[in-house]
């Protein structure tokens, strides 16, 4: 249930509504807008409360939620989530991308992609330090030492990092190192990471299960919310269907769908969704004109013997230049701010 | 197989070898590039042949080609197909836009819709007289009548027609009175009416079978093109996948991957491909950003009473003229041209 | 609606009742069971007919039936569906084996097949005439010839016979020729064949779209049963997932549910549904053992070299004959009956 | 690679095979048969070892194995793997049938049902302690409690018991009270869990992922039996469709093709596989009849009242001691034995 009192209401009389929810054990969550605030009620709320906020002074509405997601759904929170790191924002009216590698390979080869990243006018590289892979006997990621190498990259060149983290022991080391938590669409409900990542302090980018539904992915958005992390961005990364052509089939309705349920920035990873490097671009410029508020895209310097097989879906830097030279284009025609124009310059020559 | 010659051989060389082709039993499909020429070789080709046609003068090169469709693929025609209508051209660098109703329900209904989409910009109307439905007892359109309702609006308001025939004995009748022949999603393995659209004379929009493969729905207009008509437009429309809270699942990666697989137009249907109103409009431009040649939109005056129930997924009007002003300034960001000045002013005012 | 009578009431006053409903233009579909006889009406019901009939005498219930097929409905026509076809009766308490191969190919093949199925206690020939296929340069089938060979090769030994029709034209001649019209995946929603076939006088087994819905397969089945063709038989086929090492993924609970929605028998088809001969067996009994009314299944004297290369879903006449004398112990233990010892004896040696 | 010796070989000789593998640095998995003994490889194979193996004295072959998975496949273990809990037997000619709630409500109800269990022929009590749930607001699990209680109610009436554990932190307490610990489908991909799991003492049962392949599934499984746990159950129990008249698409197909591909047991689960109480008998029965060597099926007292909300796909007790005593007559016609006769009385009324 959420209650909707005017902003012009007196201090005084907000916070009699706000004793009266909290009497009945009930958890409060606010939200303040332009012209009016939102108070989400959390718990199973007896009907007579619900008559008797109605009717008190100061509440313009009240409003049943039917939804099992509450902290991460637009009734609870009508303002678009910003995110500030560092001061790159994410969310609103801002374009964000994030390059890099599939796996941090070595200290040379996370520099050299941050530089190019950097150049290019991303503002955030990503890159595995620990690899979720289908059998046990495939390389598995460098582990700790990768994530120091990309914070390194990362400081040297001005970038923001973004790190996938598996398991709930290594969120505080990813959390020291990384500046964004990743969670894997194979983790998207593993629960005990979810409620650890609530507590972590960091911003976390939620990666969609490859068939889970929206319902099921701001559910799983909610466990770190309800943990007390406000700043999760959901990374729509290609679901499972029929067609093999491509790796995944990536569900850009996805992306306004979301936006419109939901108040959390959205992330399209054209890379994984498509498993196609030819398919990056366009489904990039896609992903942007369909209103994402940023893209998590695969770049590598030499992607035909990246250490995880997956160089295939991986772009080239040049190609990667040129397409966030597009994407400034772009942006401004769907209301979003992106610049590349401050990048430095970078060399790259394909071998 | 395929077997490519320069440009500047002279005639009778390349009478030579179609000769050397057709003495083998063969049929031969030519297509002319700027600087070479493609010769398709439908049937199977005896290995003999393969190498005595590499000897002969003026061939550049012969290449197997292993996949199924030939005259579907972008290796027999590797120059866009660009189908040309009474001026509007589709396909190449145009984009186009088709609007209108789900179902021709009156004459007036069809008239008044046709100049709002004249208005807006957009090149073509589309309109159902023959509606698939998925139970007996459902409204399964007006018929003929309403074909001849939509090609008088069409003509009067200097638009072209697009309509869905439904099986082999209505394809003369819908070729007699509209521009462009729609076979539906659940018509796209119906044989019998591809192999009939193949000699119509008439251009055919193809929709993707809401489960089918890339490669199933090429093999589909391989029928209509083995038929002898070329000018096939692919239009996805949404695929079948868990997600129930959209109709279906736009499968935008569909687009560059058919444009790179094929020479042949491709066409986007936000409006059944999401099933929801609000998910159109960005829907729409996600298509032309990644590489849509058109777009077909269903656009209702009253979607709230239309006759198919399908008006959740109408645009209003202004709706449809508001995305089209979008679309004209995104296109050249694509390298496409798209222009609304030229259009006549309409007056709509919602309910 | 339905209305539900005694079957104790005067004849007299059960023609009152259906005098009433058809004097509002309604359509009456009579079921009579061992106590009660159920009226089921097609057409928009007015409430005040509804409360009419709930009065009168006889009436023992009137029930609103918000399913969008009626006469496929267990609610309409709560009995099983029995078809008796010379004497060989699908649905009940039956267990009928319909086996042959994918194709017609030649007088000889089928003659041979049709002895071996009789052998093996199999009552129907199944074999195609008309072949479905994905790419215009496929085989096809041999056509009515293959109807002709497969007549005779069924009379001879004793066998019904069915074959797929795939367009409204060739309903006529497979109606001529064989027992059984069946109609494809891929034309399940084929409206204009299924109409046909509801005015066609022979029995129709219809195959669910390889994405088709329970809901949508039995909208299907009303078309057919809206023309007037009491004789359909439902199939279930295999669905399309992302699994890739079966062709399609047999939906055994589809036998079940339809049974409890439907009075239509269920027939199942292994072959298609695993597209792997070593599933077959498995998967006949375990279709069988969630009720099956019966099995299609597909058996070759040399599958490695079939004409359609669909023999790797083809079942060695040796396993056929195996595979039914285990249904026959099988099929008691789950209500029905299936017995091989009438069958004459056939030798077949593997090469 | 799999390096395959004759079971007649002098120990020494065997010894000398073994020993120029493992001077490679490579492991060895030994696997005896009735007749020979295969060794398998695990770790990259250089040809020249290949070769010089093959010339060995008493290897009668050397077979590259191209799957991703080792252990789990029956390349490397030919004969079936037969987990022998307390005197139980899992896997081979047995059948096993694993009943309980979904979850574990009190003390009581854990004893009422297991009795009935017992009293129905069952082997293994079911019920979970901790709970994965989509959003985290609903009921999670009694937690340690819970299994405290159940390992009570399994010791009193004989029954083994089977709980879901969610975390590698409760893998040590949940391994201490249950006898089976089970990896649930949204955790199938949880490789920290499968890791710990690998190295827990006690059988598994894995779940398959509600969108998984088989491969996965089985690279899965091979986390666990990489660890060092041999005792590795499969249960399929459902993947998402479009289907949503069920809850899954019970996919018994896995069944016979897991049991081809590998020598682990399967079980099958047809409460999560169809979400619907009607659907479970004739599902189980087809489970059995398509091979499976368990099935694992809810049960409550009290379904209408549970606390999860599942109760609408559990069996009333009698109906779940009616369905067992079905098996019992079904099994031996698959070639397995189940046996419900010793089973004490238990008496039970629905309310």
């Amino acid at each position: 249930m959420i209650v909707i009192t005017s902003n012009q209401i007196p201090e005084e009389q907000f916070r009699q509504i706000v004793g009266e929810i909290e009497k009945e054990g009930l958890q409060v969550h606010v939200s303040r807008g332009a012209d009016h605030t939102v108070i989400g009620l959390i718990g199973s709320v007896n009907p007579k409360l619900s008559e008797h906020l109605r009717q008190m002074k100061g509440v313009k509405n009240v409003v049943k939620i039917t939804k099992s997601y509450k902290l991460a759904s637009r009734d609870f929170h009508p303002e678009d989530t910003v995110i500030d790191i560092k001061g790159v924002k994410i969310g609103g009216g801002n374009l964000v991308v994030m390059g890099g590698p599939c796996a941090v390979e070595s200290a040379e080869q996370i520099d050299e992609i941050a530089k190019l990243v950097k150049a290019a006018g991303g503002q955030v590289l990503r890159g595995g330090a620990f690899k979720p892979r289908t059998g046990p006997y495939s390389f598995q990621g460098i582990g700790v030492e990768g994530l120091i190498m990309m914070a390194e990259a990362g400081e040297r060149h001005g970038l923001l990092t973004i790190t996938e983290v598996m398991t709930p022991e290594y969120v505080d080391v990813c959390a020291e190192y990384a500046d964004i938590l990743q969670v894997g669409t194979r983790n998207m409900q593993n629960f005990d990471l979810l409620r650890k990542l609530g507590t972590c302090g960091k911003p976390v980018l939620l990666k969609r299960g490859f068939s889970s539904t929206y319902d099921e992915f701001l559910n799983a958005a909610e466990y770190i919310l309800a943990g007390g992390n406000p700043n999760v961005m959901l990374c729509e990364r290609g679901i499972r269907t029929f067609e093999t052509y491509t790796r995944n089939t990536l569900d850009l309705s996805a992306i306004p769908a979301l936006q419109q349920l939901s108040h959390l920035p959205v992330i399209s990873d054209p890379s994984h969704g498509t498993g196609r490097r030819e398919l990056v671009e366009p489904m990039s410029k896609a992903s942007v004109a369909a209103g994402a508020d940023g893209l998590i895209v695969e770049m590598h310097t030499d992607p035909d013997n990246s250490m995880t097989g997956d160089g295939v879906q991986s772009l080239f830097p040049d190609q990667f230049a040129e397409l966030l030279k597009d994407l400034e284009k772009l942006a401004p025609i769907v209301g979003k701010t992106f610049n590349t124009t401050k990048a430095p310059a970078a060399e790259f020559q394909r071998v």
